[in-house]
């Protein structure tokens, strides 16, 4: 089933939504929003999926659905927390500074711990306040888990993703240096993200949900122009599993977290760092990777960071070429 | 007015407690969590303040409030952001290793992004998974914020303080050096944190909230013997005000925000690191700072880290001896 969240006070109404986007039936006499739904998900969900039956036969009332009205799925969250699972883009980041990717990082995944009070709608306008911040997109997957008792083997902690969806992890990449220096890892780089407009269980993704991973490709499009492309289950060092037992290591993780993949990355077919698309590569899901291959290249980086105007739409498409999780495409605005 | 959140359910009951903590009245009729009332708060804060007064002077029925009953006053938060306000705690942690603090560190506020999904009750036990991760306790204060706007100064910032608490930051001494080298933070090694009993409003403090500051000491007793008893206003280089404002420099914080003094430290009058309670000195907040002392001394630590069956209570009382938010008092078991 698909699940939304419409702009309704802090935490939206709970809808379900029809498998292609079109249609909706309120579902807030089962739980009033996505994060109740979730608290209580082995009795809720059948719930759910009983109406989401009910929608795609037509025997209860729908609604004309709009990408555009929902919040993220949940509004707020108790935990984001996202890793970065996809050492290709790891790599370039070091690579365009010189320096080595440490042995441990193919074992032992990045995760930071972000900010999940205050999500972008998926349609929102991102506020920005000084160009200097360097704001870039980051187009992710990821999943939201039940409760996940503290040191789940990854096995059983895939057992426990409840929901997947994509991610904006907008990233402000002139302030990271700095507070990464500092040693306590990201907070002002890393402001509120955004989420698709709907969020999907595993099994009405089919063959696309395996081994942890979604098997369908990452479209980036940066005003207008399509940007990346690669596809979210190659060179994905860590599967979500992994993720959410790395996350689970020392404590144990309450339902409606978020993890989050990291930016999806590509390697070319031949080893290479990944071309853009429009040289014939996959491309490239952030801003920062492209001015990476730049600076390889080139000694500098070409390619400006987001201003005032620019827009960005993450969407991932089925093989029949609909839409999955809906898009999230975003403005940027003065703030 | 004084609040907590008796256990039951995952976001607890909310009730308010008289001012010397020995009966409580139920508050759910004007909201049924302390989130709900913070969602609100200028509707509902009100309406919790009368209730404390009819408590107060015996015009509602009440019962016996037990320290031991309560979750943290938000059992699951939105947010958890922590500070490192006493530099005299940094500066200790960088001579013990022999490095130098940066000149930014006195004008830009440290703070990390914590784990706000799962917190501890204030008397609940703290799991440990392995005794090499090096548990440790950390005192701090914290305070609850309402909605604040990306971009607030922090004089502006401080009125958007509706609550006070004081916390045991769990931390895992033993997986920090790891994870701060992979360089995006802490994650594992910050499991669970407790909050106090009870959630205390500014004017209930008096004279001893002023200037975005607690004036009061915070006492640590680890196994049953007095360790730190650190001024909570002295060696404070960034007041509340200033913290909650680094916190919203880029996107705006939710009603509900959890931010964090960090570990409280003092340095000698004569300007030295600190001497031990025992050697007559104010002591320490954490274990990790007297080992920094020992090592400074000795060349290397004498105290260990905390291990099952140990306990830790974390308390401030005011002028007049009585307790101000409830003890914290935890034993360590085994995960």
């Amino acid at each position: 089933m698909k699940l939304a969240s419409l702009k309704q006070g802090r935490d939206g109404q709970l809808v379900v939504v029809s498998k292609d986007l079109t249609r909706y039936a309120e579902a807030t006499h089962i739980a009033p929003t996505l994060q109740a739904a979730l608290d209580d998900w082995d009795l809720v969900a059948p719930k759910l999926a009983a109406l989401a039956n009910d929608v795609e036969i037509g025997s209860v009332p729908t609604k004309r659905f709009h990408e555009h009205d929902c919040e993220s799925p949940l509004p707020r969250a108790y935990q984001w927390a996202d890793g970065s699972a996809y050492i290709n883009h790891v790599e370039l980041v070091r690579k365009a500074r010189g320096a080595e990717v440490p042995e441990s990082f193919y074992s032992d995944p990045l995760m930071y711990q972000g900010g999940s009070d205050s999500f972008l709608g998926p349609r929102d306008n991102i506020p920005l306040g000084d160009k200097a911040w360097g704001l870039d997109f980051e187009a992710e997957v990821c999943v939201v888990t039940g409760d996940v008792p503290m040191g789940i083997d990854a096995k059983s902690a895939l057992d426990q993703v409840k929901l997947i969806m994509i991610c904006n992890d907008v990233s402000l990449r002139g302030l990271i240096p700095n507070e990464l220096a500092k040693g306590f890892g990201f907070f002002q780089s890393k402001p509120s993200s955004a989420f698709s407009p709907v969020a999907v269980t595993p099994d009405e993704l089919g063959d696309a949900w395996k081994d942890g991973k979604l098997h369908l490709p990452m479209l980036s499009t940066y005003n207008g122009k399509p940007f990346g492309k690669p596809e979210c289950d190659v060179d994905m060092t860590f599967d979500f599993g992994t993720l959410v037992a790395h996350a689970a290591k020392t404590r144990p993780l309450c339902a409606g977290t978020i993890i989050g993949s990291g930016t999806i990355s590509n390697r070319d077919p031949d080893g290479g760092a990944g071309k853009p698309v429009a040289d014939g590569g996959l491309g490239y899901s952030c801003i920062a990777e492209i001015r990476m291959i730049e600076t390889i290249r080139d000694g500098k980086p070409a390619t400006s960071f987001m201003d005032i105007g620019d827009n960005i739409r993450i969407e991932v498409k089925d093989k029949a070429g609909h839409t999955v999780f809906g898009a999230i495409e975003q403005d940027v605005v003065k703030a």
